[in-house]
């Protein structure tokens, strides 16, 4: 693939961070595009645009904020309290439906009118979180989906699909920007860079993820 | 599906305003999402709103204005020019990259928060416009993603997908509606009510419809 261009679906996390790296390794040439969607932390775009920066990517930032008057959730109304502990049988009431399918769909858009056939994004069902449109079937089925409605040859890219957080740790370091990972990414649900709060379930996975590939090392 | 709910999608054309009364024969409640994003005639939405509260139909309109920001087409772009002719083997310059999967998604979304199973959409292949999004074939696949997306079992009905115009316009006539179609619905591409320019591919083909349709009767 190392002669063709591909977007990167990019938040400034630890996740699309790690697939940012990953696809400029992979791809000739690469952009991110990223969201804003009333999160709850529109630091997420100010550190996305860093990171993208710091490493010579071009970075286009899209007003979504039409996911948030579609349906509550507690990631983009303010008012409803994060889930801290995962409930069983029931999605996480920071699902906001239908997110990723809209984030494909318009990457796609973007990626029709410029003509690029590579899309990545860095959903994974290996720490399984409650959220549907992070599956293989899901990605498999968007895909197919999307090139019917453009009549495209769209390939999604998921790398880190299959792998735990100890692995997407290992992943980081394995492209050499464990440290750029660790320091300037934001994961927390409680918007705190680096570490995180610790206590949110994206700090807990992510701590202990790293504790595991440090001690695996 | 006497007893259940619908979301049709709505922009008070002829073909969706077909789908509105339609589904108010075949389901116990019926509600009207209208997008606003930017068309060349915001004026669309006024005709969809006049019309739903005539049928004493909730509607909702959605600033769905992203979807103009993503790519260029003349149907959000205003200094292009429309195609006057189809051109041979090219998608006409008013498709917009991805917008039926994006009004879907939504729809979904809004669905998905009111426990609506079942989404109205008034797009046909049988008057093949070049619009790959409107197909049975894409129908499907977006149904089964928007249902992995979202761990949910919509059915998306298209009861206009085999219909040419001239049946469109019989179907409005056995519902009884023919002359609420004929005179409040807006298809022409200039943004003229009614029997429209007379000149852009939706009038040519809405008027041949109508005068195949009355002169069958």
């Amino acid at each position: 693939m190392k002669n063709e261009k591909a977007i990167v679906l990019f938040s400034g996390g630890q996740d699309s961070t790690t697939c940012l790296f990953w696809a400029k390794k992979e791809f000739k040439e690469v952009e991110a595009v990223c969201f804003s969607y009333g999160q709850r932390h529109s630091r997420e775009i100010e550190i996305a645009k860093a990171i993208a920066e710091k490493s010579n990517t071009p970075i286009t930032v899209i007003d979504a904020s039409v996911i948030a008057n579609l349906a509550p959730n507690s990631l983009t109304h303010h008012e409803i309290e994060v889930d801290k502990e995962k409930k069983e049988e029931k999605l996480p009431n920071t699902f906001v439906p239908g997110r990723n399918m809209m984030f494909l769909t318009f990457v796609g858009a973007i990626a029709y009118a410029k003509k690029i056939k590579h899309l990545v994004t860095g959903v994974s069902q290996a720490d399984y979180s409650g959220y549907p449109d992070c599956r293989e079937n899901f990605i498999q089925s968007i895909n197919q989906t999307l090139n019917l409605a453009m009549e495209a040859d769209f390939v999604i890219h998921t790398p880190l699909m299959f792998l735990n957080k100890r692995e997407v740790w290992q992943l980081s370091d394995e492209l050499g920007v464990l440290d750029i990972v660790k320091n300037e990414t934001l994961t927390c649900y409680n918007g705190i860079i680096a570490d995180g709060c610790g206590e949110c379930p994206a700090c807990t996975l992510r701590k202990k993820g790293l504790e595991e590939y440090i001690k695996s090392k």
